[in-house]
């Protein structure tokens, strides 16, 4: 078997037989890190493959990790693991291609460290991965730009000045980081109708998605010290899917002009498991064009666009789930070494942990589209359901779930899901 | 002597004499917590008395604070002390004050212990006294919206129509909070000329501070339960200065639709010294008058205005300073009870520890005003200093330093100051 770490997209297989199916998200060549518990044992990080879980504290404990990874896994975050940084992050997938494969026998010959080590995933809790400093929501997607401030704005000059010139971002909220699976409440706010002379409280009524991707930034800078386009990819750890829930008529009322607070802040959910770079190196591709060529400090040399599709299905209660997008990010305008170069270039610090959001991920047409402002043009064309069902926006009882994997030759290297569900406002 | 902690303005005193001078901002009536290095020691909560520093992890393992806060103060942050709780807040305060005041006699009559505790405040570095999960920035002067809005939107119509109903905020960066002393490089950044048809790339031009005051959370609330403003105060540790450096050609440039990112996330300086809502208290006022009466969730009946008294100085280098703002915390339009209210009506959560900023604090004069950007009107009528020298906006070398104090009977509860000095671009 030639090695598996190197990029190369071979079709490399393990011994757990889950992972070798071409349809799992977590097969050998993908090996996302995660944060579970199971047994009623305190969280602790591992990696998925195939249909199971393994402890890497276990593997940890049984010396069977790099040294210096020693104790990082027995944590209640991947942030220690991260922060040892990039030679560790190689390492340590280093080792678990090996035992995985069975290049190296010593997990699969050991039965009791297997029973112990490989968890099956169903029987697992996933939690929030990472214990995320800042995040910071990005907008770069210009077919989605151009969609909402046709809507927002002028239909004539959808895209403002500055859009082709700055990465554009705000600064979100990271305390309401949740991960895939946690319900939220419909938010109450201010909305104000056109016709009334004063806003009025109460839930929510244009309650949306919005499908992004993030990435978990793997190696701080300091205060006054910018990262460039080219050293940017050393800076990031993995990515997840991201869904910036976004309550659209609170959104109207309050951004001018501070931008979006508590349209957003009621809670952004992310997938449990995290995609490393490595993983991802096989599906980059080309830079998309841009015009006008960028400044010089958000030029980039490498290849920093990624071809992953992505996928939305929205379900009701009590009924079958139907697809509502289907997109895929290597569209993107800005890519993610721009973003981060445009953040710190003011002298902005990033931290290990900082969750950086893609922004919606729309393409041209309505079923490309990441939310459903657009899909539906802010209620007014409503998505057919399965079953009849119909949305502009979403209801109570709601569940959206996001999904998305790069397609190898015979394998996926897959992000899971995050899924969230719609509770009554308060 | 009458109990010192009760919120009367009885003229309380120390043995430790410097506290008594009636100018000194850190009385007996003060007791304001902060992060302190001395003599090759490791980082840990103290209280500011006279020109002392009381070491308090010093007192703890002497026993003499109280048993529900042991082990609180040999601390890197003053966070662990924080989430003890309100009535550790309440029971550390009346033992600090028994201990200063020598109601109790323990600290005044052994003469090791003090030499131990008390640090002369010349000789300590102060640091960062809080680990902040989350910085939010609201912008609740009145004047000051009104003198913003005049300048970059519409002079007619200088308020926007949210204005008066939402206490405006956004998400600022936490990363780059930074205590006073921190020196900053001025920032690089997107500017653009009307008359150009292209941004450029290069140091900031109109380099600008913000007064602010920032209180800090000191009780968490959950995802999905909203902080009433009855409930707000309880949530409130403390208050430092805060003083929001602003880059305003690049805010100008950036900030449609999402917000200022760039122009503010290179730094944000606060004062040393956490000033306590019960030290406080006594210089509680009336709130403002709110016309239209607000929203039900954001109306209030406590008293949650406070006058504190406000400065700036600003110090070319190799010159004297100049004061070039006086101020007063009470006349803001929204308060901190509102600001809370808002921020969390949503369902969005708060942490221990989170800082949120009032925005610039402006009067309705020249020097009043919180910023240069308004003192000045962009620039356009520079402020004399002394020796002869003007500004319209920040140049390299220059030394912005705010203070602020409560003025009581014969005492002031004071901040210290927040202070820092431009380096030029990298």
């Amino acid at each position: 078997m030639t090695a598996p770490n190197t990029g190369v997209q071979t079709r490399a297989t393990s011994w757990v037989e889950s992972a070798n199916d071409g349809q799992t998200h977590f097969p050998i060549q993908n090996l996302p890190y995660g944060l579970f518990s199971a047994n009623g044992q305190t969280p602790r990080v591992g990696v998925a493959i195939g249909d199971q879980v393994l402890d890497l504290a276990a593997l940890d404990d049984a010396g069977l990790l790099p040294a210096a990874a020693k104790g990082a896994f027995a944590s209640a975050s991947l942030n220690r693991f991260i922060a040892l940084g990039q030679p560790v992050w190689q390492a340590t997938r280093a080792r678990l291609t090996a035992l995985l494969s069975g290049e190296d026998a010593a997990l699969r010959d050991n039965a009791a460290l297997r029973a112990q080590a490989l968890v099956p995933m169903a029987g697992v809790t996933l939690h929030l991965p990472v214990e995320i400093p800042g995040y910071t929501d990005f907008y770069s997607s210009r077919e989605h730009a151009t969609n909402v401030g046709r809507m927002f704005r002028d239909p004539e000059n959808a895209l403002l000045p500055n859009w082709l010139e700055i990465p554009i971002g705000y600064n979100g909220r990271a305390s309401s980081v949740v991960v895939s699976g946690t319900a939220l409440r419909r938010p109450n706010g201010q909305t104000k109708l056109p016709n009334e002379p004063r806003p009025t409280f109460g839930p929510c009524r244009k309650l949306d998605y919005e499908l992004e991707l993030g990435f978990i930034v793997g190696k701080a800078s300091a205060l006054g010290e910018p990262v460039s386009t080219a050293d940017a990819p050393a800076h990031m750890f993995g990515m997840v899917i991201l869904n910036d829930w976004s309550a659209r008529d609170i959104q109207q009322w309050e951004y001018v002009p501070l931008g979006p607070f508590n349209s957003k802040s009621f809670g952004t959910s992310i997938s449990p498991w995290v995609v490393t770079m490595e993983a991802l190196e096989p599906f980059r591709r080309d830079n998309p064009a841009q015009s006008p060529e960028p400044l010089p400090y958000l030029r980039q040399q490498g290849r920093n666009a990624y071809d992953i599709a992505l996928e939305v299905a929205l379900q009701p209660a009590g009924a079958a789930p139907s697809t509502v997008c289907r997109t895929n990010f290597k569209a993107m305008y800005w890519t993610m070494a721009q973003q981060l170069a445009h953040h710190t270039v003011s002298g902005c610090n990033v931290r290990v942990g900082d969750l950086m959001g893609s922004g919606t991920i729309s393409g041209t047409t309505p079923d490309s589209c990441g939310s459903l402002l657009e899909t539906t043009r802010n209620g007014a064309e409503p998505v057919a359901l399965a079953g009849g069902a119909q949305r502009g926006f979403l209801e109570d009882g709601d569940t959206v779930t996001m999904t998305g994997w790069c397609q190898g030759d015979g394998y996926r290297v897959g992000f899971g899901e995050v899924s969230g569900k719609i509770l009554p406002a308060a």
